[in-house]
């Protein structure tokens, strides 16, 4: 961030009065411009005993499968976000059974909410961002081809919750210390 | 947003190829600035079978009692920024125990998380936008002088829950029709 949104000038990055971290500012009109962690929604769709993932058509991971997932908009709640995300992804009709997983990313400021997900019908196929769409049961998933660690964390905990039936909303924290990952290279 | 934080020209209101609906972009140097809901993040925090609320000093519902919470930052996890807030607003040393209600509110494009929490000791006090600090018992709380839904809701399953010392997650949504609201008035 250079300028300021609301009149042009350029901003500078100060802690504002009874503020504790340094802020955008705008050097004209004062205006403070936050940045804020993001949020994505997405679902765990079931059709059967099979699990619905996305080949991704873009970076970051392309070519690797995850859950259709992406950015919550204004005015959405996390749950349709998740549905519209579903739709958009993998032209899929599914219907919303209850929260699942809530990761926190904090190195990359991020929030990502997964709905576990009754897929209607075996009627998808690929969106603009998604090269594949399939049904995975559970010794067909390529764990080692999978996007991202929410979408390997939501699988897992899915699989071993299915023994006994019993899907309860899990929190969790995903830390990686980005200094020690620059150290290692 | 009338200019682009990136390089200061004008942006206007367009709906970006591959995209469905419209995002300020900018006239000259074409990014494309997205708009987010934002996090906010608190506690409940319980001292033995009393609950620490805070009266605020600050707009909106200023002079109303509230739980300590606020907007998650970039950096932190959702547990992370509920602390903070905890320490900001009522300089209380407090130790999350779990999440415990999470709320969509899509006409503000708000997502609220707050966390039980047992706080250590009572050396609380109001912070800088706080008035009062104080603990109630469950018959004491002022119901009608509460600051959000969002608290009157997650006290109300607090104290259900408490009966039966079980304290699932809960995912929430709060709807409400703003056109409604107008043509009330």
């Amino acid at each position: 961030m250079k300028y300021c949104s609301y009149c042009g000038h350029p901003v500078s990055q100060k802690i504002p009065e009874g503020d504790n971290r340094p802020r955008f500012v705008c050097d004209e009109c004062e205006t403070i411009h936050y940045q804020n962690p993001r949020i994505i929604a997405g679902c765990l769709p079931i059709f059967e005993d099979r699990v619905l993932l996305c080949r991704r058509g873009i970076e970051p991971r392309s070519g690797f499968w995850t859950l259709p997932a992406g950015f919550l908009e204004n005015g959405e709640t996390t749950a349709m976000g998740a549905l519209r995300e579903t739709r958009e992804e993998a032209n899929a009709n599914a219907r919303i059974v209850d929260l699942y997983t809530i990761f926190s990313l904090p190195h990359i400021s991020q929030v990502y909410f997964f709905f576990r997900a009754h897929l209607l019908d075996e009627g998808f196929s690929p969106g603009h961002e998604t090269t594949d769409t399939r049904l995975f049961e559970e010794h067909e998933i390529p764990w080692d081809q999978l996007a991202f660690p929410v979408v390997t964390q939501t699988l897992q905990h899915y699989f071993n919750d299915r023994k006994d039936d019993q899907y309860p909303i899990r929190s969790l924290d995903i830390i990686i210390d980005r200094m020690r990952q620059q150290a290692q290279k």
